[in-house]
């Protein structure tokens, strides 16, 4: 297809597409002439991939680059990408805060997942994330120890059993590894949605007639 | 004190307090000479404040002003903050899509809100983030209807019921709806970091020795 229907197809501009190309987010078309060239149904596929990881995810540029290398890669493991991914969504927010606070929390942080029983590698950005939650939480004035996060945590351990055993399987590894990506950037923006839900619910419920 | 201190107590410099007092997000200090300006504990828990919004939460400087407009404002309930809180963290990804598609995907997440009973208002933008998910999975070849969202809604339901019962209570108006937007915007952060840390957990029980 030309440029233009991949366009329409798609529903993202043709300045965009363009954009995505010269970026090298999105692989060259087949060349059929001078000044043509032809997309096809992978480019389509790619860049609804794009799309999803930027728009539904909240991910930078930067951030789609590294976790489309790592689908290219046929060296990459499902395991090596969930973690890919989740560096990916950490690096969204969190500037490091770097001090001895810091330090603390991350201490509290490991001993909680140690005491859950999870591995975890030490260097998982999102131990530093919650630890950065609890440092911000006592700076505004909150009592707050590891066992806030008993109740999220429970939640996550359930949700995340319940993915690990509805992958889908026997598919290709790039289909695979794929799926990761979009299981794990998609249904946290679908989580985190439908507790918002939950929460005006539960507040109109509490505080309305 | 002084800016400096400041600067040092909230770990932010003196450069960036300056972009937020001249942006008014940071309230002036009490001036006590034509080139001096006194600092409070007000101003050091504001500060704390828009820290975490933006670095905790990744939200805008755009959506933080909004955020303390209405913990400012004295008219501003309970359940509004929520509102306001969900509206700024609703934001932070999603362009809209505006398509057919997305309308009918709009009207599945709301018959499923309805089987769910739940009580949200028609116009809360994370129906929008919800059928944004439906759409960009089914766009990527994904087999999906709203029941696909079901484990998550349960999960996020029995949280925001904990969430809402144990809302501190007996305080100032003021404190109950900065805790409000603070438990919205710093426990999504902590339930996504979470679930990351679970996924890896239970990826590296299935696929690693």
């Amino acid at each position: 297809m030309r440029i233009s229907e991949l366009s329409a197809r798609s529903g993202r501009s043709v300045a965009t597409i363009k954009f995505f190309l010269r970026d090298g987010l999105l692989p060259p078309g087949h060349r059929v002439s001078a000044t043509r060239a032809d997309y096809d149904e992978e480019h389509l596929h790619r860049l609804g991939l794009i799309t999803t990881l930027v728009d539904v995810g909240g991910l930078s540029l930067g951030a789609v680059r590294d976790v489309l290398a790592a689908v290219d890669d046929p060296a990459t493991s499902w395991h090596e990408m969930l973690g890919v991914a989740h560096g990916a969504l950490d690096v969204r927010g969190a500037e490091p805060l770097g001090s001895s606070e810091l330090d603390g929390a991350i201490g509290e942080v490991e001993a909680f997942i140690a005491a859950r029983g999870w591995r975890v590698k030490p260097d998982a950005p999102s131990v530093t994330t919650l630890a950065a939650v609890l440092v911000s939480l006592r700076r505004l004035g909150w009592r707050v120890d590891a066992e806030v996060l008993a109740p999220y945590a429970a939640a996550a351990d359930e949700l995340a059993a319940w993915e690990l055993a509805h992958t889908p399987g026997g598919e290709s590894r790039a289909a695979a590894v794929e799926s990761v990506v979009i299981g794990t950037v998609v249904f946290e923006a679908a989580l985190c949605a439908l507790r918002r839900l939950a929460e005006e619910h539960h507040s109109a419920v509490r505080h309305q007639r």
